[in-house]
């Protein structure tokens, strides 16, 4: 596949669809200045609706309009996207996506049914509807068209004047780090970070292939896919990317320096990447310029209740 | 003065102790794209952190070090930048700041006293401590060396590429505001946006000068000045500047959209200028390009615990 004219292609479609996230310079949140994009600003609050988006006006969406299964923020997305281009949506979400997530899916104006478990069972009740009413499935992350989505936000961090040698992104699925893989094409180091208690891409490159894992902590409702997506593997593989894990305490350690230093108000999730850097997890060289994508802010409870 | 001279040796001086703060425009607040600049992800959670770098780095500090009285955000912004430049500082705040912003201040490692009663009371303690203690007091709105501070805000804007013609700006002393004017000096149209429970300057704009005026409602902790800054108040006078005035549901309404929209978490103050645009206080022309300076973050309760 050619990557990158396909994220190309995606950025021209989400192009008025998605907002494009700030980015700031910080020397609060770590020894030395970290660059931020703070894509948990994103519509629907976060990534996940470069790829709704590119994914929904790349296709011809059936009358049984779309389907999805979500901890939490894809679902949201893809209620948000289908709302804006005139399609019908039916999100499943497991259980752990919690109130905060399931009111913001509600607030897309989305069908939605809660599922008891965790994501894998509503990826399961999803592909039963799908079938059922001719729905469309958007996967929320093995799909070229979510992977290439999710690498705009790449692409775009590197338009705004991206200025380091090393990103470091949080994975679940491996979506958003897929994208980026692809975007990237090794020109920059990218460092996947994961929950110790998620750990799909750890464990699938110790294997030598993606394999299922068992999903907990703080992180679980964003993070917590049971198997790596098969496109991001390939491309990790390829780049030889560099996995750390981190524990929950550095998770919500670094979620409350954002907050401390910079009013940033992210999920656990969104605070993974940060975790790395300020746990020790991941160790720069002296004179490695380091920068930590944001991804998601659907904290709970809600802040505003 | 030669204000646009003092904003430009003041962004010299604050250079590389204040952060360059996010932008971003969306759809997604009002019915028209609008410009906003993340000024409450500023160190400290507000603009302030300007006018205190500005006044500290261009002044010699007595051993005494330096005293500020604060509804919170500027106390917070002094100790900021006393423990950063290595003086010692005392704050005095009224009980009305909440224990949010008295955590925030404690944080900085600033001395904290809590006043009874509100600004004007802290106001009064922090001058006897200053002739007490040869301390030097860092005013908080109506001093140059802090409008100055402030006006950096709207240069380094205009330097990210502001695309607006109108400016909407919450007003408390006036220091923010007064800085914004001073360094636009008639060049787009600035619009002060007051809660009506805290309204100096249209007051003083209605009074022909500043005259007290009572204080209180959901921003009254960090826009409950008793009186409008002499500064700010010849600065709107002489560019004519237009006031409208928000209630407490409106300001509380756009905070909610703030949050909802985009994951941007900011205090009541914060979203006193966008309330103006959404509650249709000020309403724009058709064509006209609307910008919002989001200016305080230090929401209560801290959402973090």
């Amino acid at each position: 596949m050619n990557w990158k004219a396909e994220i190309k292609a995606a950025a021209d479609r989400i192009s008025g669809y998605t907002v494009t996230t700030p980015i700031m310079t910080t020397d609060a949140l770590w020894e030395r200045p970290v660059a931020i994009k703070l894509e948990h600003l994103q519509h629907t609050g976060s990534f996940k609706a470069r790829g709704a988006f590119n994914t929904l006006r790349a296709v011809d969406v059936p009358a049984g309009g779309v389907v999805a299964a979500s901890g939490g923020n894809h679902g949201a997305a893809v209620g948000f996207a289908a709302h804006r281009l005139g399609h019908k949506a039916q999100i499943f979400v497991p259980e752990i996506a919690g109130p905060a997530k399931i009111a913001l899916i509600e607030r897309t104006g989305a069908d939605l049914t809660v599922v008891p478990g965790e994501y894998a069972d509503a990826l399961d009740m999803a592909k039963r509807h799908e079938q059922r009413h001719g729905a469309m499935q958007v996967h929320a992350y093995d799909a070229p068209l979510t992977v290439a989505g999710q690498g705009t936000c790449l692409r775009e961090w590197e338009a705004q004047g991206l200025d380091a040698d090393t990103v470091l992104i949080a994975v679940g699925g491996g979506g958003l780090i897929g994208g980026s893989l692809a975007w990237n094409q090794g020109a920059r180091k990218i460092v996947a970070v994961e929950p110790a208690s998620c750990n799909t891409l750890h464990a699938a490159m110790t294997a030598g292939a993606p394999v299922d894992v068992s999903v907990s902590g703080v992180a679980a409702n964003a993070l917590g896919a049971r198997r790596i997506g098969q496109i991001c593997f390939d491309l990790a593989r390829e780049h030889a990317t560099p996995v750390v894990t981190v524990t929950d305490t550095a998770i919500t350690d670094a979620q409350r320096l954002l907050w401390q230093a910079h009013r940033l108000l992210v999920e656990p999730a969104g605070a993974c990447a940060l975790a790395a850097l300020i746990s020790g997890a991941y160790i720069p060289a002296p004179d490695e310029r380091v920068a930590v994508l944001l991804c998601g802010g659907n904290i709970a409870p809600d802040p505003l209740g």
